[in-house]
């Protein structure tokens, strides 16, 4: 048996249906003690209330996002990229999150430019260190599967992570989301987890469906499709994580459709079957 | 100007409408002197025939496609697989084929043996590099894009495909494809690539849609996408590559819809602007 007291679900995962106060309770509900956290649905009640909200329902903030996005062509628009990142790291500290998922961002209007997308985010990275550091937050940066390049992450894989965290030197203020969706095609997966240890500030779990139909919004549930989660799950915890297990489901098409509750139960059944 | 004899077509991007005849009189008919033989069309005529319209017409056979899928389960399906492999390097001989491209196969029937599944290809294309040796032929190993790795390709990396061309040391029988849409994303490319060195039996070309609808059939024409393709051309014939630059565009919402003849006038235009 997993420690139910480690799973996490990921509020996107019912976000057509339930808002941040509803996921908090529909959790709370079924002995879910964890959520990560999404950053529209807070920006309707603000960081302070829902601060309250998640302390008064004893539930650990395992991750907050999505933040980040700093390909932004043009020194206004990276500029106001950094600004988000300021308030995302407030936001963070203020919600107690146990990180702030930056993604990279993309190839903005139709640029070739896939290096210098990288060395700006890298960049902007180096920006928000000290402003994390000073708030007390990790910023978790997350390589997103490669099929993202283009649209949300130049960013591709957990390799690359680990040599921006050895570049930019960030100590606690700077972390790894490892998501099993994201990586488990990586020849050079084992060796990495390995690597990136102690920077592993998150682990996100769902499925690759062997009939997938988008690029972004057609993950499955855990178990329901071809990743090993399970013995992925074991060389993160080698490496030394003892953190959540968060579940993090994008599914236009089914889960998102569902009755929030059923998707809840199922996760809780999942997460000892197939997690 | 790059050199208009280096310019091929693989018949995939005109597979809809044009038999192997009538693709083969089609590019010659715009000057375009190499083609992408697609089994199935061969398989109408026969690999003799095709020879022989091939040779008429003075077409050059960049690349026969595709063979491989040797991640079959059971050791009946594996066999048939092999044997299938083996009528491919003699179809691929008869029509002079530069190089016969090999896919790795997907996880059949749910299976999470990713390594299970990238040991039995290993497995498969040792058995059948002898032939290929004997008939003259190349198997091409090509890595598809991660987004694959369930469907089509265990082989997910350049990487990958290097590190299993030093395992087996298939000599000429043994070679790496390098498509620009599998492998644009990889922040090891350079790397990768000048590693391949002589390795690199065919150069594919495309373009990565900005907003990509499909994870297989919505390749853009080159010139219309994000990758940078000129600069990876560079890299590939800087590594020792003198072959042809084959275009090749999966587009079932797009190309494949449009008059042929204007596609081929299009590929020639975006060869020189583009490639």
């Amino acid at each position: 048996m997993l420690d139910e007291a480690l799973l996490s679900i990921n509020q996107v995962t019912t976000l057509e249906r339930w808002s941040l106060r509803q996921a908090i309770d529909g959790y709370a509900r079924h002995g879910v003690r964890a959520i990560g956290v999404w950053r529209d649905k807070l920006d309707e009640i603000g960081a302070a209330a829902a601060a309250k909200l998640l302390r008064d329902a004893g539930m650990t903030v395992s991750a907050y996002c999505p933040g980040g996005l700093l390909t932004a062509p043009g020194e206004a628009a990276f500029r106001a990229r950094l600004d988000d990142g300021r308030r995302m790291i407030d936001e963070a500290a203020t919600i107690g999150a146990r990180c702030a998922v930056m993604i990279s961002g993309g190839l903005k209007d139709g640029s070739k430019d896939l290096a210098g997308a990288r060395a700006r985010c890298l960049e902007g990275l180096a920006e928000l260190i000290p402003d994390a550091r000073a708030a007390g937050v990790t910023l978790a940066i997350e390589p997103l599967h490669p099929m993202l390049c283009a649209a949300r992450s130049v960013l591709t894989t957990l390799g690359m992570a680990n040599d921006w965290c050895e570049r930019l030197d960030g100590g606690a203020a700077l972390g790894v989301v490892i998501d099993v969706y994201n990586i488990w095609w990586d020849p050079n997966l084992v060796a990495e987890i390995a690597r990136a240890g102690p920077r592993i500030a998150a682990f996100q779990v769902c499925d690759w469906l062997a009939k997938t139909t988008d690029l972004r919004l057609d993950r499955g549930m855990p178990g329901d499709g071809v990743i090993d989660i399970r013995a992925i799950r074991k060389l993160v915890e080698d490496a030394g994580y003892t953190g959540h297990r968060e579940i993090e489901i994008f599914s236009a098409r089914d889960w998102w459709r569902r009755d929030p509750d059923d998707v809840v139960r199922t996760i809780k059944a999942r997460y000892q079957t197939a997690v």
